[in-house]
């Protein structure tokens, strides 16, 4: 048996999952943010609770694997810089003694979100796959030759942080131009706000007026259902981005699968077949075979298994 | 002992390498293009040879292995889009027999150069490297935990096809604002050509004309070395492309090198200095490892190298 935990600002999840990465149950609690020694308890006694719940000996539990948001050295298992939980240089090496006295490891959400998906979701089956994940920022987690890939110092797999735009639109990294300031959610949020104040007619104007004032990608995709032409160039326009940058990872990995999740990617086929149209068969190269675009299928489940089956 | 062929637009190289990648000899002739028998025959009359300089029987030689410029099968071991040999769909597989029983690998030549420099070269030594070569195009090869990475259809590592510049200059591929648009020796003289069209002074103009009106990269790195102001801010601007490309680069791949070779390595550290210090180390993570930029070592015998030391 392994224990995955997805360890969110807003909440901490444990799973019990089997060796092969099937998940059994799972508990949760809202995360206690500048709490470290109340999160390691609530961690742990989680932990005890999903083995309960199917009748598992902790003893019969061979490892436990956390997914954090924010930097972090695997061999010590410590989180170093993590905005989000209100808290820096906590180690989780010690969290689920004396009951599960088993390696604990430690990777960032996003790499243990694509390692669930490859083993249990849409990227079953392939070698190499790309997660990109539409949130508030662009995640990516890359899978290459069957293995989660991190590179020198663990924190490869940043794709949000490839600049497609020269110059571009400034990104909180500190660079311009980079992918995720432009096919975030937030980008599209960017993007669109850059459309209204250009003028012009749109329902997206009352939707965000209705928001206090906030407009959210959402309304975006609600707005261009309802038949909104500006929402339609907005979006044309994120796909146009989005597609550069998906050429840009199968132009260095290609990968066999690139698989789509986070918050954007509800909006499903109305994203994914637009984005399909711009994606290139392999450069000045006919007959090669094409990386598949596909949605996501475990939701936030792929971070809990991502996390119980991380390996050394 | 194995053997390894750098089949060239202008040359075919054949060298004789120990079984851990030490070239002992190589021999060389001018490449017969649009010739794939007369090709074939060659590549057998100097693999011959080279065994023949070391006293090596041809049933010493475990395998042989092909670095071509172009597009092909691996499987079937066959060329099928070489545009500069003039010939396509040539397989090579026999291309040994009957003196040389053993199996015949081919690969890209740029991820041959990488795999060379990897095992006796720059790369020596690390898990994760990336190798650009900057020559009329931008190439690149990846070792990735140890091995040299081709993807899903064996053509992954097409770094100098990344977009780098949204909608900027029209690259060979299709595309608009690939990196070897910019930082390609092409590349180069393009900014050159475009800071002359602009006006002002320049050593630039009587180099271009003293060579029938064709301007060199290297004229570049003259012209600057000679206080050019012109050539100097074409340079700044093209160190600046390059760093922004390879900032990609370690944003993705985190690799513990980046090795830089091709004919604008031989500007040596008075390109890879400025280049260096616009280098980032890791994104928004203060503590992590820098990827160190470091110049190829050993030359065309890379490919020829990387080639020998092809495995499935």
């Amino acid at each position: 048996m392994k224990i995955g935990v997805d360890l969110g600002g807003t909440n901490t999840v444990v799973g019990l999952c089997t060796d092969e990465g099937a998940l059994l149950c799972k508990q949760g609690t809202p995360t206690r943010t500048g709490d470290p020694d109340g999160l390691r308890a609530d961690m742990r006694r989680l932990a005890l609770a999903v083995c309960a719940e199917k009748g598992v000996a902790p003893d019969e539990v061979c490892q436990v694997g956390i997914g954090v948001p924010g930097s972090f050295i695997k061999r010590t298992c410590t989180l170093t810089f993590g905005t989000n939980l209100q808290m820096d240089d906590v180690s989780f090496a010690q969290a689920f003694q004396p009951e599960f006295n088993c390696p604990v490891y430690l990777d960032n959400d996003a790499n243990c979100a694509a390692l669930g998906e490859y083993i249990g979701g849409a990227g079953r089956g392939v070698r190499n796959m790309v997660m990109v994940t539409l949130g508030t920022g662009l995640g990516g987690g890359l899978i290459l030759d069957g293995k989660l890939y991190t590179g020198a110092n663990d924190i490869a797999g940043e794709i949000g942080h490839m600049v497609v735009h020269y110059n571009g639109l400034p990104c909180n990294c500190g660079r311009r131009g980079c992918w995720e300031a432009y096919s975030s959610a937030t980008g599209m949020v960017r993007l669109a706000e850059a459309a209204l104040a250009r003028g012009g007619d749109s329902l997206l104007r009352g939707m965000k007026a209705e928001n206090g004032g906030r407009l959210m990608a959402k309304m975006v995709c609600d707005a261009r259902d309802a038949g909104d032409s500006l929402a339609d160039g907005v979006f044309r326009q994120y796909v146009e981005y989005f597609a550069c940058g998906l050429n840009n990872m199968i132009a260095i990995l290609q990968p066999e699968k690139i698989v789509v999740g986070g918050g954007l990617a509800g909006y499903g086929e109305k994203l994914m077949s637009p984005v399909r149209a711009l994606i290139r068969r392999g450069l000045m190269k006919a007959d090669c075979e094409q990386a598949e675009l596909v949605l996501a299928e475990l939701g936030n489940d792929a971070g809990i298994i991502g996390a119980a089956m991380l390996a050394r």
